[in-house]
């Protein structure tokens, strides 16, 4: 029996975390969970799971939580709050496996504690590992914690890379859907709405990540995490677009076989996969309807049009804290575009600006991670002025 | 360093094992060579390897390929001849690997004494592992022996299932090209002639292989084989259609995880594999192109259209002998059809009655499997008499 805190229980990866251990009630137990808001969902899941400890945002929401515990009937586990309440449940000694599902730069300090605590992390959160991957895989190797990717791209190459040993491998492949802009010509990216940006083929996501997805910024931070992940040098990491996204990833081994990892797009496999590892559990999801698959193509991404993925690359050669100030600079150039004061094509331009601007260090510990977080943001913003379009929100419709 | 006897080397298997071998000169040595005719290529192969052994058809072979060597100036290795000299090599001392690949039940023998003597087998020999599967398994386990398959799809369920336990499969998906008839009417088949089964989309490979990947039967062969490969049940060993022949073949695990392996279409992948696993060595080949790769499409067979398919499955079903019959039928109608005797639609129609008419008895000795062989050969031979078409070759052309 596998003792399991969930960060971040009751958003998406939380949920399908717990209906991956209802499947499997012989060998998981709930002994954490920690939420930011959806109080009555958090104090549900409470009842049901009768968790250890329970994180919670604030002081606020611990009344609300102890309230609804109370008309419910349920016995009050612990309740531990704000950042230092994450802090301690992620490292808490009464667990064995962490999913870490926070969303944003809040899923890094609850990880780093499970790392140190000697933890398997199940790790859905992003941003940890982007801005901090280096030092998140230093601190795992250190302590003996583990880290196993929950996203669908890492966990297939996590599956493929036991085909070979490490010294064997050649490159890892990581595929890309294309994102909404995939066929459209280049020219055209100056003037896509939000709106069209929003609208992503195949995924449905917060709005960050769908804007990332569009400019493939996401595919570069995957290989940020792919790099530290699974240490391969940025130069064996390559992107190929597979509209479809029913090939996972793949790794290509030095004797020139590839070995990919394909599925349903179903969040409960890779969750259960990190779960269970190393060992595979029977579960209720099918294999690929062969009737019913697409074709599937395959082809390289357009650089040029995309330019987030070498920029991406870029961070990894300069190192220590440029991919920290990668990560800030685009979320603020994201958010710039979402409200209709910069055009699409100037995200990937703000970030290569606060990109030059930025002077690397060592990424030691935490704080030097959020110092050029924090760092990248205001530098971000104040590029982000010089790309202001002049007349507000551009036009909603692609028809031009 | 390995020791390697190559048992076929002048087939396209064998010299595409010496270009491996040449490629790692510091892990592997030829001991043992093996043909059955193309003396001077052998004297050649002599000359370059310097084998403690050579095995030949016959006397007059040997003083063939004695006089090749004296005019060459190569000291003479041992010879050994004949159906004895096989089995004696396939078994030699000196070898560490076997890599057998010889055309058809010749290479029984030698792989059993292989398996027999404890050694890795390299098993390109496709014979073998259908009608005697079950055997050679057994053998393997009883005298410490291994069996790495070296046809792709085989080779590719090799790899795949590196990523789970054994216990942990769900099922092995074999991809199929589909044949030359994949798209052709099932009405048409009753007419098409020996030339257009012939033409084979996407291997180039000998007159029987080609018709039997014409009627699929080659691949209700690799069903056979890969059940006794991989010891799984056939009602876990599925067949897909993928025309482009870049997957290679899957394994679909109990988690609902696929994975597949995928590469060029060269056989120097699967030997180099089989010769070097469980490590894998740098190869020259590449990986996949994705500038150049097509759609991969992939759909379920037409077991209708396709009957030798549910034949492979019954012979498992039966068990003991039945496979060996499958076998020696089909290679019995496979004959008669090229000869122009029979309709293509014949084939398993006379290999569907040999198999009524088979008491199946246990493989449990060479002899009862080449005695089923027998029987089995005989059986078609009378059967295919009662579905000789009356105006001799069927027309060359698939216009009516």
């Amino acid at each position: 029996m596998k003792r399991v805190t969930i960060i971040g229980s009751t958003g998406s990866v939380g949920v399908n975390t717990l209906k991956v251990i209802d499947g499997l009630p012989d060998r998981f137990e709930v002994v954490g969970l920690a939420a930011r808001g959806s109080v009555a969902e958090l104090a549900r899941q409470t009842a049901r799971y009768r968790p250890l400890r329970v994180a919670l945002a604030d002081a606020a929401m611990a009344d609300a939580f102890r309230s609804a515990c109370h008309d419910a009937g349920t016995p009050e586990p612990d309740l531990v709050l704000g950042p230092e309440g994450l802090r301690e449940i992620g490292g808490m000694p009464e667990s064995d496996i962490v999913v870490s599902a926070a969303v944003g730069a809040a899923g890094l300090e609850p990880t780093y504690a499970a790392l140190r605590a000697g933890k398997r992390v199940a790790l859905a959160n992003k941003e940890a590992m982007v801005i901090a991957g280096e030092l998140l895989r230093a601190t795992a190797g250190r302590h003996g914690g583990s880290i196993l990717p929950v996203d669908s791209e890492h966990n297939a190459i996590d599956q493929c890379l036991r085909a070979g040993r490490h010294d064997e491998v050649r490159r890892l492949i990581l595929t890309a859907s294309g994102g909404p802009f995939l066929d459209r010509p280049a020219r055209d990216l100056d003037t896509v709405s939000p709106a069209e940006a929003l609208d992503h083929p195949t995924w449905k996501m917060g709005p960050r990540i769908t804007i990332d997805s569009a400019t493939l910024m996401n595919k570069g931070f995957e290989v940020i995490e792919a790099r530290w992940l699974f240490d391969v040098p940025s130069s064996a990491i390559d992107i190929i677009v597979h509209p479809q996204s029913i090939v996972h990833s793949m790794v290509e081994f030095v004797d020139g076989s590839i070995v990919a990892q394909m599925g349903v797009t179903d969040m409960r496999l890779p969750i259960q996969y990190a779960l269970t590892w190393p060992e595979r559990q029977d579960s209720p999801l099918p294999g690929l309807d062969w009737t019913r698959i697409p074709r599937l193509e395959f082809r390289p991404p357009d650089r040029e049009k995309f330019p987030a993925l070498d920029l991406a690359y870029r961070a990894l050669e300069m190192g220590g804290t440029a991919p920290a100030v990668l990560n800030a600079a685009d979320e603020i150039a994201v958010g710039a575009f979402l409200n209709g004061e910069i055009a699409f094509t100037a995200i990937p331009r703000i970030v290569a600006a606060v990109m030059d601007a930025h002077q690397t260090t060592p990424t030691d510990s935490i704080q030097t991670v959020l110092d050029a977080d924090l760092w990248g943001r205001e530098m971000a913003r104040q590029v982000a002025t010089r790309y202001q379009v002049s007349a507000g929100p551009v036009p909603s419709t692609g028809e031009r």
